[in-house]
């Protein structure tokens, strides 16, 4: 089974749009190697929280700002596909 | 632990962004209601299916055209909140 992307954002923040986005971005940079990504409405206020399958990946809430999407997908690249390149989107 | 609803799409049909948009029409009706809604690349080509937890709720091949929004929601809601009132968008 490939690795599940759950991003968990606040609804009452309004950030729906912007993991819907990020959502997105994920399932085209990562179309082959992600089993799928899950929006989760979180009953916690001011959660914007990426995991990869059960363990947190990043947590606004911890870095103190959103996740940036060059680095999200950075991140779950060197977990799910470290051969991957990303192309523009990739460390220099 | 509140129903999931997935849709698993055909990613190289170019069905991302219609499903993007499907899940964020139901986490917005159904923000109280739904665990999340996961966004499923198909391995099958021309798939656009989408379920409640693992139960299939409409499959494009079967009904024989994309599930119309307004449809899904009310099948949805059947399942999951069959008091709730989904306004214009309900039946006559």
């Amino acid at each position: 089974m490939k690795p599940t992307v759950t991003i968990e954002y606040c609804p009452k923040c309004g950030w729906l749009m912007r993991a819907a986005w990020m959502a997105q971005e994920l399932l085209t940079t990562f179309a082959e190697e992600l089993e799928g990504v899950t929006l989760k409405p979180s009953a916690v206020g001011g959660s914007y929280i990426i995991y990869v399958n059960d363990e947190i990946l990043m947590d606004r809430k911890v870095i103190g700002h959103f996740p940036e999407i060059k680095e999200v997908k950075q991140q779950i690249r060197d977990k799910v596909a470290p051969e991957k390149s990303l192309g523009h989107s990739d460390r220099k």
